[in-house]
C-alpha cells in the first residue's frame, strides 16, 4: 500500500504536505528478511503507470525482487496517516483498498506453480482474506502450490474487525481454516482463537487462555509453530511487547520490553519476520522468539511500516543496555 | 479532487514528499467568483471522514460556502501531478476518480429545486458527463431545475478524450446536446463542435473554424452567449492565449497574451470564471473577453488549479506593463 | 494574531524557515464551537493587505466567518514562538501587538447593535482589557449592546502581568468590574479574584482558596456561571489539569487529567469553548466540566492554538482508555 | 529589516511556511564590502529579544561587525514577500517599520563622533530620510560628522514615493539637499534629478536626461562621484541593467548587462557596494562602473537581498562567456 | 559518488539542508539501461557503514543490482553542488574523492574473470585513470577479461582537466591508448582526439574537426563504434544538443535539440546510455543518435545525475511537438 | 567539522535530505563562551572552497572571530548523524576527518607566539591528540606558547577509544601527559585516570574513584583545576548529569540533574564552557559547578553541538523549577 503520512503532529486539515512510503505487511516482512540476509520476491499486482513505478522503486530500495510483481489494473490501495501524540489516538483513513490492482487481478494473473517450485517459504496475511472471493481464491491456490511443492507456508492471522464488518466472525471462519490446515508457521493470539475459531475457554487472563488455546489450534490444525505477542499501551505512553513461542508442545515466552514509541506500525511484521529468521537459521526457541519481540520493539522506533535494523543490530537490543550515541 | 503534487520537479519514484490541495473545476470557478466578491456554494459529495474533513476546510479557505455538500461514501477522487520541464511534459495520474464519494452519490442526495430557487447561476463541468449514468442523470436534473426556477446555467463542454475511451465522440454526444439545451452560457472551441457535435466545416484554420462553426452552435442550441479560447505553447516553452467571446450574433476577441508559464493547470476554470464575472456584471464584451484571458493568463503563474488574484490584479494584467515588485 | 514559530526545536537564531498561522483567544473560541457545530462570526480588524488576505483566509478554513471584519489599518498582531524543551521553556515574542489594526480600530468601526441582535452569545477576553483605551471603550460598548439584546455574554479574564505592568492589578481592577458585572459566564481562577479584584481569603491551598473566593465573586458581580482550571507542570515534563464549574451555588469537579504535552498553547480557550458548549447544549455540570477539561488536554496534543477535535473525539477521550491508532 | 518570504511562488494565504533572513540597505553594501576584503560595522538598533539576538546572529554570518549595534525598542522592521512570476509582479508588505527600534531610538543613542573616527567610509540611505524627525536629525549629525573627521560619505538617494506619501518631491527636497552637500559618493539617477530635486531638462530619453542634469548636480551640490543604473525589464522577463559613473566632469558607462532574474532585490546596493569598492581600490572608471553591473546582475540570481559573490566571481561575470558548471 | 544539492538556488554559506542521492558515470548509465529492460550490476566498493548502505538502497532503487558491490574501505566520494542560475554558473565541490573505497580497494578486490563470463557489455568511465595507479591497474585488467571473454567495452572519455593537472593531457595519453585499443564503443569528441591523443588537423570548426579526426581515430585504436555530442550554452541560457556516430566509415548526426535546461548534470552519461542501448537493440544509425540526443536533452530537465525516462517517452521526445500536460 | 544530520528519526537510507551545521569542541566552547560575553578566535584550517567558505560563514554566526584561521587543504571533516529514539541509540559515521584541512596543516601554519600573546585562555581537546603526528606536534606547540606567555591552558580529555584504535591506551599516555603539564585548567573523570594514565584504585563506586584519583592526578601533573562529570542514561530515556570541581585540595558537587533529553551531542563542551566561566568570573566553587552542570543540561535540550542559552538562562535553570512559556 501507499503511505501517505502528514509529517509531524498535525491533521490533514491543517497541514499541505504528505510523506510517502510503501508497505504492506508481505513488503514488510520481505524487506526485513532481506536486511536478515535472504533474498525474496514480492507476488502481488501494481497498476503500469507512474505510482507503480514509484512502489517498485521503493520496493527495490528496501531489498525486494520486483520479478514477479505483474504490472496492470488501475490503483495502489492507500491509506492517509495522521500521527496522534499521547493522549490522541493516530488516524488510518484507508483510499481505494478494494478497487486496488491487487484486489483486481484475476485468476491467471500469477504463476504459482512456478513461483512455488522456487522457494522454500512464502509468507501470507489475514487481511487479503478480507477483501473479495477472487482474491481469496488466488491466496489459497498459491498456499496449496506451496503445500504441494513442499514449501514452508507462513500465515499471520491479522484479523481486521473493521474489515469485516458485522458478522464477521462467522464469515472469516472457513477461509482462516483452509488457511491453517495449509500452515507451517502461523502467526496468531488468543482472541484469534476464540473469536475467529470460536474456540472455548474458561479461563480470564489473558495469558492463561494462550496457554490454553494455541495448543489446541496447533493440533487441530497440525501446525508445528504458532507465535503470537501480548501487547499492551502503559499509562505514561510506553508500550510492553512480549512474544511467545509454541512449538513441539511447548512455550517459551521472550522478556518483556518496555519502551518508548515512535510510530507503531509495522511492529507485528517485525515480530513475523524474526520469528521466520529464527526458525529458517534454527535459533534455539528462546533466542528466536527474544529476536523476534526485539525486531518488534525497534520498529516502534522506526519511521515507517518497515523494519529498518540489522540482525546485530537486534541481537544488541536484545541483551545490552541502550546506548545513547554509536560512534 | 484532491491535488497531490511532487515538489519541485522530480518524479514520484525520486521524491518522498507531496503537496496536497483541493480543487475541480466548480471548486475553480466558484472560488475565483468568491474571490470577485460573489458568494457561491459547491453542490458535492465529501466523505465523513478526515480526508473529507480536509477537503472542506480547504474549501471554506478558498470562501466556497459547505452548506451544500453532502458527507457521504468513502473516497475523495484524487490526481497526482509530477511537474515537467521544458521538453518533458507534466504527468497526471488518476486515482480513485470513479469510485468518489460525488461519483457514488445516489438519487435523492441533492435539494436540486431549493438549491436552484437560492441561486442566479449554476456551472456544470462536461468532465461529469463523462463519469457514470447516476451522475449524468443527477446533473441533468439539477439543470433542469436551475433552468425552470429562471436561473443562469453555465456550461463548460471540457470533453476529455481519455476518459471517454474508444467511440467516445458518438457515447458523448446526446449528454452533451441535452446539456447544451439548458445552456445560457456555454465554454467550448472548434474542436467541441466538430467532433463531439459532429458539425461539419471546409475551413482549415482554426480561428476560421471557429467563426464557421459556434454561431451554428449557438442557433441550433439558443445559447445566448459561447466564450472558448485559442492556446497554444511556443517554442520557447512559452504559451498564448487569445480568448473568444461570441454573443447576440457577434465576434469579440481579447488580445493574445503571451507569457512563461509556472502551473498551467486551472486556466481554463479562470477563463470561464472571468467570462461570468464579466457576464454577471455586465461589462462590455471587450472587457469581458479580455479580463478572462488575463485571468487565465494569470492562473498560470499560480500554484494550484485556482485563480487567486483579485479583480484589480486581473485589470491591472490587462492594461499595464509588467512591475517585477509592487511594495 | 500571526504565530510565527519556528519549526521544531531550534531558536529563531538557529533556523531559517518559520511555520505560520492566525489565531487568538476569540479565533480559538470561535473555531472549537464550529468544530461542535455552531455557526460564529469573528468581529475584529484586519488591515487591507496580503497579511490580512492570509489571516482571512485562515479564519475561513476553520469555519469562521468573515462577514463582521473590518479591513483597515496596517498590521496583523504578530507573535514569533520558539519551542522550549523538557527543562528549557519556550520563548514567545511579540511583535506589533500594540500598533495592530484591532487595536488602532476607531469608534464606529464595528455595528455592535446589529450584530449583538443576530447573536446568541458572544464571547470577550481579558486581553484586550489590556491595550489601549479606546479599544477598552470598544468592548464595553460591545458587551452592553450584547446584555442589552438579551445575549450572552462570556467573558475570560485572562490577566496578563506583563501587559499591564507596574502597578497593574490596581490599573486593571475597574475595567474587570465593568466587565464582571456584564457577564453570563466567567472563565476565572482564584489569583484574578485576589489579584485583580482584591479579595481575600485565609486559605493556603489552591483549591480551598477557590472554593471560598468563587462564590464570592459570582454574588457580587451577579454571575450565573464561573469556571476555571487548576494546572499543573510535573517534574517529568507531563501536565495535569483539573476543571471547575460553579453554578446555582454549587461546585463541580472534573477528574483530573495528566498527560504528554506537545503544543500547550490555546488550552486555556479550549477549555473555554467547552464550558460554553456544555452550556448551551444544557449539558449536566458534571459532563460539562469534563468535556471542557478533556478539550483542554487535547489542545495540549494539538499543533497550534485551536483545538482540531470533534465532540466525539472529546466524549472519546473523557470515557476511554488510550488507544494508539484508529483506523 | 526581517526579510520573511513565502517559499516558491505561493502567496501567503496559500502558504504556511516563511523563510526569513535580515537585510536593508546598510547590511547589503555592508555584508558585499566585507566580502570585497573590507571590515565594517552596522550602526543600527536591535530590540533585546531573541528577534534582535537572531538578527544579530545573521549580520555576524554576513561578516558585519555588531560593535555598534545599540540593543533597546522593541521591534525589528519586517517586510513579507510573495514572489512573483513572469506576468504576475512580486508583492511586497511592510509590517511595523515605522515603530522599528531603529526608527524609534531617541538622540544620543549612538557615539558618531568615535564612530566617524575609526571609519574611512559611511554609506547612508535615503529612505532613512522618510521615517521620522528623530532618525533624520541622527542621519544628518552622523553624516556631519563623518565629513568632519575627514571621512567619505556615500548617499545612496533611494526615494521611494510610497513613503513620501502626496506631495512627497516638495517634503523630501531639503532633507535630500542637505545630505548632498555633505555627500561624497552619491547613487542617484535622472528621476531624483527631476523630481526630487526640482531640476529642469529638455531631454526626453532617459540616457539624455542623465547626461544632462548629473554634472548639474555634480556641480551644483559639489558632488565628486556621482552613480547610477538604467534599469529595464524586457517583455521575455529578462533584465537589463547599464551602469554610469560622473567623475572629473567625465561620464563613463558599463556595458549593457542582459539576464534572467532569480531575485532581483539588493540589486540596487549590490551596484553601489561595487561603485564604492572600485572607488577605495582606485579601479579605473570603466573597471569600477562594469564591475558595479556586474554585481547587481549576480545579485538578480541570488537568494535574498544581499550579493553573495566574491570579487573574483564578480571580476569573471564582467569577462566570461558563461559556463554552465564550475568544478 | 554521494551528490550533497542545496536545495534552490542557494549557497552553501546561505542554506542549512543537503538534498542528498548516489550517482557517478557507471550508476547513471546501468540505471539509464536498466529503465530501457536491460539488467546489469555495478562492480565497485562501498564502506560497510550507514554511508554505504544508503548508497547501497539507493542503486538498487535506480534498478541496479548489488551483487558485486565490495563492502570495505572508509568513504563514499563525495561533491557537493550550488546550482547557479542564469549569468551565475554552477558549483562542483568536490570531498573525499581519492581516499574513496572505490579508490583504495586493492588487487584482488573483484572476481573480474567471473563479472566478465556473466555479462556481455562492461562500460568504464575515463574518469577512473585520474584517480590513481592502483585503480588504473583495476580498470585495465577489467577491460582485459571483458576482451577475453568476448563481451562489448564500452569506454567514455570524460578528461576532465582539473583531475589531470598540469601537464595532464601527457600523463594521460598512454592510459588512454591502452583503453582504446580494448574498446568497442568509445565516447569522446574532437577535443579528446586533440589534447589527450595529440592528433592534427588543420581545421577551424569544430565540426570539420570531428570529420576529421574521429574516422582517424577509429582506424588506429581498431574502434568499431565511436559517438559523441556537440553541445553548446546559447546566450538565452538554453542549451543545444547535437549528436553524432561514427561507425562503418560513416557518420550519421542526430537533429539538433534546443531546450530549457533545470540539471545538466548526467546528459552525458544519458547521451552515452542511449547509444550502447541503440547498438544493442541494432537500432539503425540516424535511431540510436537521435534517441540518445533526446536522453541527453531530457536529462536536462530532470533533477539529479541519472535519466528517468522511459524508452517510450524518449521516442515521443524525438518525435512529437511538447505536450505541456499528459493525463 | 560539518555535522550532517538526518532530519528527524529517519535513517541515511530511508531519507534524502540532511540538516547541516558545523561544530567541533574548540567551536562549541568558544561559541558558548562568547554568548557569555567573552570574546575569542578559533585557531584552525579550513579550505578555500565553498565549504569552508559556508564553515566560516556559521563560526561567524556564532560570534566566533575568524582572524586566525587559515585558509587551506582540501577538507573539512565531516560527520554523518542519524538520530536514535528510545531503545534505538543515534549512529555517527564519520568522513573525511583524517584528511581534513586540519589535520593535514603544516609546521609553520599558525602563529602561536603572537595568537598566545594576545589571549588570556586557550582551550585544547584531546580528541585532536588521536589525529596524527604532525598535529600533536602543532598542539603542544602552542600549549607551550601560551604558558610561556602566561595564558591559561585549558585541556579536556575526551578519549575517544574508536580513535586510539588497540592499545590505545598505551600509545595515548605520553601525550596526554605533556598535555597535562601544561595545563591549568583539566576537563577529565576517573576514567582517563585509571585507563589513560594507568593509575591504579581499590574502590568500585564511580564517585569514590573520582575522590581517590583527581587529586592525585592533580598532585602530580600540578594541575589547579579539574572538573568533570558524572553522567547516566536512565531506564525511562533522561539523562542525569552531577559534576564535580577539584580546586585547592578541595571537591565540589553539584545538584544532580535528571531532564529529558532532545539532543545529546556537545553537553560536553558546554560543561566546559560553564567551568572555563566559572573560573573567568571568579564564580564561587558551588556556582561554577552548578552552572556548568546546568549549562551541560541546556545542551541536551538544543538542536546541534552547540549551547545557544544565554548566562541568564542557565542560571535560571539552576534555581527555577520549570516554566513552560516565557512571554
Ligand atoms: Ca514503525
Ligand atoms: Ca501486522
Ligand atoms: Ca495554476
Ligand atoms: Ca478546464
Ligand atoms: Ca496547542
Ligand atoms: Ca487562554
Ligand atoms: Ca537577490
Ligand atoms: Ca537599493
Ligand atoms: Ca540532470
Ligand atoms: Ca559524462
Ligand atoms: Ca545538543
Ligand atoms: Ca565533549
Ligand atoms: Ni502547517
Ligand atoms: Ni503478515
Ligand atoms: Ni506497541
Ligand atoms: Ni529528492
Ligand atoms: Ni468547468
Ligand atoms: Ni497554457
Ligand atoms: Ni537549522
Ligand atoms: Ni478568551
Ligand atoms: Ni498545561
Ligand atoms: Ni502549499
Ligand atoms: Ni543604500
Ligand atoms: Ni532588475
Ligand atoms: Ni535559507
Ligand atoms: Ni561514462
Ligand atoms: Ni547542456
Ligand atoms: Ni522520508
Ligand atoms: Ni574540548
Ligand atoms: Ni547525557
Amino acid at each position: 500500500m501507499m503511505r501517505l503520512q502528514v509529517p509531524g503532529y498535525e491533521f490533514l486539515s491543517q497541514g499541505s504536505t504528505l510523506h510517502y512510503s510503501f508497505s504492506g505487511s508481505g513488503v514488510n516482512v520481505l524487506s526485513a528478511l532481506a536486511r536478515f540476509g535472504h533474498t525474496g520476491s514480492l507476488v502481488s499486482t501494481l497498476p503500469d503507470n507512474p505510482v507503480g513505478a514509484a512502489a517498485v522503486a521503493y520496493l527495490q530500495k528496501l531489498g525486494i525482487s520486483p520479478s514477479y510483481i505483474n504490472r496492470s489494473g488501475n490503483y495502489v490501495g492507500m491509506y492517509f496517516l495522521e500521527n496522534g501524540f499521547g493522549a490522541r489516538p493516530s488516524r488510518v483513513t484507508y483510499s481505494n483498498r478494494l478497487e486496488s490492482s491487487f484486489n483486481t487481478a484475476g485468476e491467471g494473473t500469477y504463476e504459482f506453480e512456478e513461483i512455488a517450485k522456487k522457494h522454500d517459504v512464502v509468507h501470507f496475511c489475514g487481511i487479503t482474506l478480507a477483501m473479495n472471493d477472487s482474491v481469496r481464491q488466488l491466496m489459497k491456490s498459491f498456499a496449496k502450490a506451496v503445500k504441494d511443492n513442499g514449501g514452508t507456508v507462513v500465515f499471520d492471522c491479522n484479523y481486521r474487525p473493521s474489515l469485516w464488518g458485522e458478522g464477521g466472525y462467522e464469515k472469516a471462519k472457513s477461509h482462516y481454516e483452509e488457511m491453517l490446515y495449509l500452515s507451517d508457521i502461523v502467526m496468531m493470539n488468543e482472541k484469534d482463537a476464540m473469536f475467529v475459531l470460536g474456540m472455548k475457554t474458561e479461563k480470564k487472563e489473558r495469558q492463561e487462555q494462550v496457554m490454553d488455546l494455541i495448543p489446541e489450534v496447533a493440533k487441530k490444525y497440525e501446525i508445528p509453530v504458532i507465535a503470537g505477542t501480548n501487547r499492551s499501551v502503559n499509562e505514561d505512553n510506553t508500550h510492553s511487547l512480549c512474544g511467545f513461542l509454541y512449538k513441539k508442545q511447548s512455550f517459551t515466552f521472550s522478556k518483556t520490553f518496555t519502551f518508548s514509541v515512535y510510530d507503531r506500525i509495522g511492529a507485528g511484521d517485525a515480530y513475523t519476520s524474526g520469528i521466520v529468521h529464527g526458525e529458517l537459521e534454527r535459533f534455539p526457541p528462546e533466542k528466536t522468539v527474544t529476536f523476534a519481540a526485539a525486531a518488534g520493539m525497534l520498529t516502534h522506533t522506526v519511521v515507517g511500516d518497515t523494519l529498518m535494523s540489522s540482525e546485530n543490530e537486534i541481537l544488541r537490543a536484545m541483551t545490552e543496555s541502550v546506548d545513547d550515541i554509536e560512534r
